[in-house]
């Protein structure tokens, strides 16, 4: 279940098939899905179930102390749409690590239509002056408990909104990117190679794009440094067709697993001293005032009305740490970090 | 210097032998104060350092470890203010507790202005364009270790614009609020009692109104809970006239050390279980979110060009906890809590 080859041999597979391996089914009724299987909204929703289970089996397989995920399949009101958060919390080898697929259906408020507008799209309102749209997405932030053993974190997202005459605008957006506590810099190369290749498959620009994109939002402006060593980060990719777009956002989806799984082998049984591990207990802290202060998704999530707060908030780490003007030692392998945070550097 | 007779005895000295109290100069020149020694933004000056100074010997006296507070005075770039900043950290009864005073001088943007224009403000711009502020504020988090100790926030603050007439345009703002781990309904009517009788003695309608503003204010609206049990919180005091209001703000000031002294001698010795410890640590993570989210103090800080971070998030806790639905139970302890910060209650 674990390489591409098995995968697509996976999609090709009838959907009921399919679910027997998702952690729980889909938000959108099998009927539904089986009926619209050649939508892309479909196709998505199938992707994402299927990248949280992979993710969530391949997280549990590393998890020496045999804890495993929690399921958790939740609704909104109205039919508006649900999810499904998966937990691993208090682990040998992950403190937290929450794998989160939501679908979402709703009308588009003025507010969301003029921001959207302002980024080029058009749509043309119902003549009930509704805008229609579907929301959908996959979310993971996985943090270990080793401080040599870095987090992770990636999204895979798809909107569609349709207009007045059925006529559907799309978009999908993501990205993958990683936050050591101490810098490897062969863990960082490997990392940033992997996703490389995924991004070549499709188009030599993307990756070089992505990866400047990503090192720019990932910015904590108050401290002057970024949250890790980036990765890549993407929205609006509109073409050059949907099929094209979300096969791009499945080879990213399908780069996770070969991107982090090696550097949490590789690390997770290494000593690390209390000094080491109140490092670590820093960096969630300024994890956490990227997350709560910056992220565009998680901001976007408690304007929501009913958003289910816990499964947004799941991306915190179990425990963090504030200490007033903590300085690492020059030449300290913490101040080689803080260097690489303050400077981005090309890795590949 | 614990009690007002003596507080009323040393605002009655000279600048020069009051200064002596302090943590450590003022941010304004002495020659300046000793000039200005009439002007309210002198007198509030002096009333800030004073405060920072009786909380700090306050707070280091209950510290059994006998830790002390570190001492930070910093200036910003080209003579724009600056401030002092005192934190201990890692003590045996508070894990942190941080006070700091800031002075600064600016010009408006428009932003602000119009920000406080819509507060009913009137201001005229001088000739050149620029219109003149001056900011000081005290304000003080301290987080106790022992889980039966709660802890408390205040910040009491002066602003004062010039017009092109030289017309000075001042308010005051501040408050002090409580947030308990576990509900002592005792030690909340002593706190609210002590407020309320600081207060009452400029105006019958003070505490109704501003406890009321407090639990609003302290609301975390993604969680559907406040912060804490509440106390008083009041922004744009204008009136009776700036003397009377400086004296407001001042009984306000002299309230915190017979509001909290008496509740932590009570409680620091209590003993407490691991369960209890892990339940202060995720009342903790509530506090890094409302002040990263929603605390306008913080936000406005983020946003001031050259302000100085590490002292605006010294009143994040050391350590903090998020742990997926957690959900205390029925009738439990923490439940009785989270039923306050649900529905606050009147406490005098």
């Amino acid at each position: 279940f674990k390489d591409s080859t098995v995968l697509c041999f996976v999609t090709k597979c009838p959907i009921n098939t399919r679910v027997n391996k998702f952690m729980a089914l889909p938000v959108t009724d099998l009927a539904v899905l089986n009926q619209n299987q050649d939508e892309v909204a479909t196709q998505m929703e199938m992707m994402i179930m299927e990248t949280q289970s992979k993710v969530c089996k391949a997280i549990e397989a590393l998890e020496d102390g045999g804890q495993k995920f929690l399921v958790d399949k939740w609704s909104k009101d109205n039919s508006t749409g649900g999810g499904v958060t998966c937990v691993l919390q208090d682990g040998t080898v992950f403190e937290k690590a929450g794998v989160n697929v939501s679908v979402v259906h709703g009308n588009l408020t003025k507010g969301a239509e003029k921001q959207m507008r302002a980024r080029g799209k058009q749509f043309q309102r119902l003549k009930d002056g509704t805008l229609p749209f579907i929301a959908m997405g996959v979310s993971s932030v996985i943090h270990p408990t080793n401080p040599h053993c870095p987090t992770i974190h990636f999204n895979f997202r798809y909107f569609e909104v349709t207009g007045r005459n059925g006529e559907k605008t799309w978009w999908f957006g993501g990205g993958t990117d990683l936050t050591p506590m101490y810098l490897d810099e062969n863990d960082v190369k490997h990392f940033h190679t992997e996703l490389k290749k995924a991004c070549d498959v499709h188009d030599k620009e993307y990756y070089p794009n992505f990866k400047t994109w990503c090192d720019d939002y990932f910015m904590i402006t108050i401290r002057g440094e970024r949250r890790g060593v980036g990765g890549i980060f993407f929205d609006d990719i509109e073409g050059p067709d949907a099929q094209s777009a979300l096969e791009f956002v499945t080879s990213c989806a399908n780069a996770i697993i070969p991107c982090y799984v090696p550097i949490i082998t590789k690390n997770k049984y290494k000593s690390f001293t209390e000094e080491q591990k109140q490092w670590q207990q820093l960096r969630r802290g300024r994890y956490v005032e990227f997350n709560l202060i910056y992220d565009r998704g998680t901001k976007f999530g408690f304007q929501t009305p009913g958003a289910r707060i816990e499964s947004i908030l799941m991306s915190l780490p179990l425990t963090a740490r504030w200490q007033y003007m903590h300085t690492p030692k020059l030449g300290s392998m913490e101040n080689q970090l803080l260097d690489v945070l303050k400077s981005p550097r090309d890795w590949v």
